[in-house]
């Protein structure tokens, strides 16, 4: 099956991986992103490999960044999934946290999704930048700094953000357009029968 | 985690994981009537409760058809998602095609997404039904008698079809809505900030 992959570019994705995560919403964007191309590790932050989601599906990740010789900065861009605990599970991993203010800081890509772009605006990441999240944790952006737009995904600069499961897709076409182009969503919607964004 | 679900109905559905399935298709359908309260369990046919997708993804499914003691009679929904080779994998196992015919004879719920409607096709299920199928695989269904529509889910009496992942929500409500009803679609539709459909 690792025959199906053809690989577009050597930029690399990370997608982060806790207890308590939205399934659904890590793994369409893992999916989408490698449909494009693009490598991409499934990243457990549990010190397992095995990890449980808040719908009680079980991913089998890639690595975890317990391993030795993981390293963030092998990752030109750093994606956090929603779901509760999983959000509260990412916020508390400091080598995580450490991580994403290196990246901000750099301007390198981040990216977040339904209540994960709390996490961002809790580090300070958000401050006087567009954004959104799932709707119940918008107030947590405000009183951080962000300007809260209500679209499907709002991307300002190296910061995308999205809304939640109903809009993962959306935000999974979104990063294979800023890592390729929109050549290759337009191929990649053709190819998952997706009307919407 | 265990504590999420609340039970809403007594009715149960299995989704069918091969491997080489179309991950997120799976998961997306299991994650949303997980959601709304139907007992749902993933199903591997490959003998191991440990499946890989065609995106290679490793999910760890509830049980096995090889499970002593499993029964399909159980169900009240048999659900294929799509993907190769995880269709001709579905296709190729006996005990699911026998029970999809019981099941369609009897008038009891199946549904498939993406490539799958063409074992229902094959099993001769769709002919002089509607039904609609990743557009790679409809001339099978129409092959087989089927009248091929291009909504992203057609619903024909105790059949629903499907077109790809980015139909896959759709899929899930419609399902949802089968089992449940449409209130309790429309409150999924706002717990997932999902504008479609």
């Amino acid at each position: 099956m690792i025959g199906m992959f053809k690989q577009a570019t050597n930029k690399r994705v990370a997608v982060f991986f806790a207890s308590g995560l939205e399934e659904c919403e890590a793994l369409i964007l893992v999916d989408l992103i490698y449909r494009a191309g693009i490598p991409c590790d499934k990243v457990s932050i549990t010190g397992e490999r095995e990890v449980t989601g808040s719908h009680e599906i079980t991913i089998t990740c890639d690595c975890t960044i317990d391993d030795a010789g993981f390293d963030f900065e092998a990752y030109d861009m750093l994606v956090l999934p929603g779901g509760l605990p999983g959000t509260p599970n990412l916020a508390a991993c400091e080598p995580l946290t450490r991580a994403l203010k290196t990246f901000a800081a750099a301007g390198k890509e981040i990216a977040a999704i339904c209540a994960a772009p709390s996490v961002f605006a809790e580090l300070g990441l958000l401050e006087d930048r567009y954004a959104t999240s799932n709707p119940g944790f918008q107030e947590v952006l405000a009183k951080y700094g962000a300007h809260v737009l209500q679209d499907s995904v709002v991307v300002d600069g190296n910061i995308t953000t999205s809304q939640g499961l109903g809009t993962a897709i959306d935000l999974g076409l979104a990063l294979v357009g800023k890592i390729l182009g929109p050549e290759d969503v337009e191929d990649l919607k053709g190819k998952i029968v997706y009307q919407g964004a």
